[in-house]
């Protein structure tokens, strides 16, 4: 089958890959539906992490082909959506809602890689949400999304404290922080400000429930916010970029007692000791445990309450997946769809 | 009056203090009846911080001498409790329960001071906290440590999650970790882990709800109490020193999702992000805003569920407040009582 492995740093190859078939009785094997480039793509791509033979892709909404026997919640035809992280659903961690650190977590990036025709997923119950039957083709991008951008969103407008009263600030107008943005609008919060100097992103921030949009970076993106909140900084900040000026922005943009929800991959990143212990905030981030909130926005989207399918603003044949990244790097599109 | 002065390093003087006078309307001035020397105290008296002409002390339990004009909650003769941050109690972030963070707020260490024998306390409505009468004299060590060490405690453990069911690890043998113990079981915690490699502090330590002592320390700690938890780590973990080496064992000992509640006022950390953001930890702490919590540690230290003051292994007049400090930095008491 097709698929694509990075082959060095910006250096996305459509190649032959082997054929998945099922391992263990927990496993599935899927056919890729749609799948996509996701901003952490662009960190191999871009050479800043390893770039060497990586199956890419961890984003998916996908149709059973073939279950292991031990597996009870979905079944050949089925339509899914999975998480970016594989997740038993069964042990502590998995319960407490923290599923992307199971103990038995494993990311599809780097391993499995679904930019590709077919997939085996690894503890298929714990990981993949069935959908009621297939879904309307409009709501494939929106599907696609919760896999990962929309629930990594999510999980920093819940980790900000995103609410009614509350204001949220969010730092990155890539298609996380632009989620946040939608996240932050669902929860109820009252004013959502993000920092952005592109006007195609701005809009669709404000299309998403931005109330505020700023331009400026960093110690100004401070200043300014809070100016704009008499001088206290936001009750909440969603961080979406993961470098040392977007964690200090967010953390010097909230205010005391306040809350940061973090999702950027962190690079290079060292967070001075004294200036967090004196900023009083709450910190929680890392990687997304996107299947807790999943069922939910499946729902969400389903009721065509939400449309965060709206960030992806190319649409290509996994074919063309080279150019698909090239776009994202480019930031000439927000976020492209890839069809195997 | 009489007043300890941190006269450069190791050498905190007992001498006359310019007397304390009513300067604003929502100002107390007091007599101080019992203050004491904190953990804290000896950063400056081992040369960790600026030491320099600072006025010391910060904890203290007082009757009011003088009220000015606009002070409404305490009079003359009242006893009270104060944190050891001046907050005014009525601004957003005093109200959200962040007072030490008050857009008011003025540390007592290094501006008031108050091991001496009388002080000002600005915004005395919003920081002072009245007792019915005049306590017994056995309470008094019990309601002096609700000022700060209990105070900052309980916010640990409160940040940290414990409660019902919950394991919590405590790093830091001194008062506020060993209350952080006692905090972390009066909120009902199911099991909890101190690390302690001094008998009376093991000792005390388990008066107050340890149900382990451990002597392991860093990575060797880390590696124990993954050990106790089924290989998870502790659901919470209270940080009471505030070095590179606690931090990162506090991060490394919770379990994915888990909070780690840290008071230990940070010194040369460096949090690394990726670490942290791979962690999936909650990490909330700073100077604890005491005020919050001491309407109910006051009812609970009157009603005698608790006896944090059993902290106090010295009690020794002001005038010989440079032994307290020797007393404490030498490890030969966990923490010395004054009395002006």
């Amino acid at each position: 089958m097709q698929g694509v492995m990075m082959r060095g740093a910006g250096n996305p190859v459509v190649e032959e890959r082997p054929e998945p078939t099922i391992e263990r009785p927990t496993d599935a094997v899927v056919r890729i539906v749609a799948a996509c480039v996701c901003g952490s793509d662009l960190w191999p791509y871009r050479g800043q992490e390893a770039a060497d033979d990586l199956p890419m892709g961890h984003e998916y909404v996908a149709q059973i082909i073939e279950v292991g026997a031990d597996v009870t919640t979905v079944a050949p035809g089925d339509y899914v959506v999975g998480s970016f992280v594989i997740s038993c659903g069964t042990c502590d961690i998995c319960r407490a809602g923290y599923q992307s650190r199971c103990v038995h977590a494993q990311f599809v990036h780097g391993s499995i890689g679904v930019q590709a025709q077919r997939a085996r997923i690894p503890y298929a119950d714990g990981t993949l949400v069935k959908l009621p039957g297939k879904p309307d083709d409009d709501l494939l991008p929106s599907l696609l999304a919760a896999s990962d951008v929309l629930g990594t969103g999510w999980f920093a407008a819940d980790a900000a404290g995103a609410g009614p009263g509350k204001t949220i600030a969010v730092v990155g107008d890539g298609a996380v922080g632009l989620l946040g943005v939608l996240a932050a609008k669902q929860l109820g919060s009252e004013r959502i400000i993000i920092s952005s100097r592109h006007a195609g992103r701005q809009a669709m921030a404000r299309t998403f429930g931005a109330t505020d949009v700023i331009e400026e970076r960093g110690d100004a993106a401070v200043a300014k916010i809070k100016e704009m909140t008499g001088g206290l900084g936001a009750h909440g900040v969603i961080e979406a970029v993961g470098t040392q000026q977007s964690m200090m922005q967010a953390i010097g943009s909230a205010r005391p007692g306040g809350s940061i929800g973090y999702v950027g991959v962190s690079h290079g990143v060292n967070l001075p000791g004294d200036q967090l212990f004196f900023s009083l905030v709450h910190l929680h981030g890392g990687p997304a445990p996107v299947r807790r909130y999943l069922p939910d926005l499946v729902d969400r989207i389903l009721r065509r309450e939400i449309n965060p399918g709206l960030v992806f603003d190319r649409d290509l044949p996994l074919s063309e997946a080279p150019e698909a990244y090239r776009l994202m790097s480019d930031r000439e599109a927000i976020k492209v769809l890839l069809r195997p």
